[in-house]
């Protein structure tokens, strides 16, 4: 039995921040990071909320960073003020420098502009040797230390970027997708799209609205390493949206 | 300066449970612990997801139990099937012994009547030495083994055994609640109650429906460690009934 058909590969997430301890947001990294893993064929198999604090943060890092699991993923602590301590945490707990990170600092330029400040750079610093997540929602990209993962704590945005990832990761199933668009707007579908999603096994449907011609519209994305799970969610989406009162169309609009 | 005074008391949560890991159900028992935590005046300092695993769970009891922090909080796997081993893990942490609690026991029998089996009276099974947390909403209790408290997942009855702890806890603050009742829906006021609850510091909003004489009502039970906060929050919900359309009663219906 060779060790890539038979090993289960798992992952662990860090969610950072205070707010989260307090109860004043409510966290929707850990189901939807969960999600995400499952259709790359990667099984979550811890998560820890620590509050914004250097010890907490490192202790995390340490507990659960490869070997432990084969990906550690963060999320939160990387934007621009005074309490966003993840780089430098989880860099003290690596032993490694925080540098600049010169493509960072251009694409924190590029975005800015004129509105770039020093704390706005901040967002350019990262662990000595990582690279880059892009970022397609603001300018602040995420940072890959090998296979550490340190995300944006926004889920708008850390949706983003796990999008960036998608097939990605080794010992990750080959993810198929298949995209179905209509002219709806995605709030009047939300249900259909959350039992959708529910009825199938290994299968996250994404939703990407637009507005184009003066008219609302989504692309809804249905993602799986399983081609039949696959076409049978897709089709059901599609039954359901005719339900809802709109032709969809088989593919993106 | 007094231990009482200037300490902070502190607590831990541990969700148990695949569904959580898999993302198959969003957890809501982190944010609204962390809410009553702080009206109790304790505050929420760590938190771990952990699947069903007899060594996932008695490491992180180990790690979090007093005197790591004060309190330690669990939800979930303390229900009747072969995955709920949350008093098992817990019981092996600690190096005691489970056995039937004669109360939970008696309990499980009045709820069940002809229904009870030997998997339903699994539910009374507790590690040595622990007194049990009333259930409000069915039939199985919670259980404290001293600072540790073993809670059902299901968010509405832990919030029911939570209610049961209300001012309860060593170091908390005296909590001062105030109750407003409307005959109207809990659903068409959910926004209020939201935002309401939002607009206000270490406030916390009950709402507790009925149907009586052929009517929807509720009362809704605010709760605060602070005077001037309970009667400014009440004040706005009853502003905002006023709104949205109905008197309310200044106390319960």
């Amino acid at each position: 039995m060779s060790e890539t058909s038979a090993r289960v590969w798992t992952a662990a997430l860090i969610v950072i921040g205070d707010e989260i301890l307090s109860g004043r947001t409510q966290d929707a990294n850990i189901a939807y990071l969960a999600k995400w893993l499952n259709v790359q064929g990667i099984r979550l198999k811890a998560a820890r909320v620590v509050p914004d604090e250097m010890g907490a943060i490192a202790e995390a890092v340490n507990a659960l960073k490869p070997p432990a699991h084969d990906y550690l993923f963060t999320t939160g602590g990387i934007g621009p003020t005074h309490d966003d301590i993840t780089v430098d945490a989880i860099a003290a707990a690596l032993g490694v420098p925080v540098v600049m990170h010169p493509e960072a600092e251009a694409a924190l330029r590029a975005y800015y502009g004129d509105r770039i400040t020093d704390a706005r750079l901040r967002m350019a610093r990262v662990p000595q040797g990582a690279d880059l997540i892009p970022n397609p929602v603001s300018g602040a990209p995420g940072i890959r230390l090998g296979e550490i993962f340190i995300m944006a704590g926004v889920p708008k945005i850390t949706q983003g970027m796990l999008a960036g990832l998608e097939g990605k990761l080794r010992g990750g199933r080959p993810v198929l997708s298949r995209s179905v668009g209509a002219w709806i707007g995605e709030s009047a579908v939300a249900e259909l799209l959350r039992d959708t999603e529910r009825a199938f096994e290994d299968v996250q449907i994404g939703s990407y609205p637009f507005w184009r011609e003066g008219r609302v519209g989504a692309n809804f994305v249905v993602r799986s390493p399983d081609p039949r799970a696959l076409a049978a969610c897709a089709e059901a989406l599609m039954t359901g949206l005719r339900a809802a009162g709109v032709e969809p169309v088989d593919g993106e609009i």
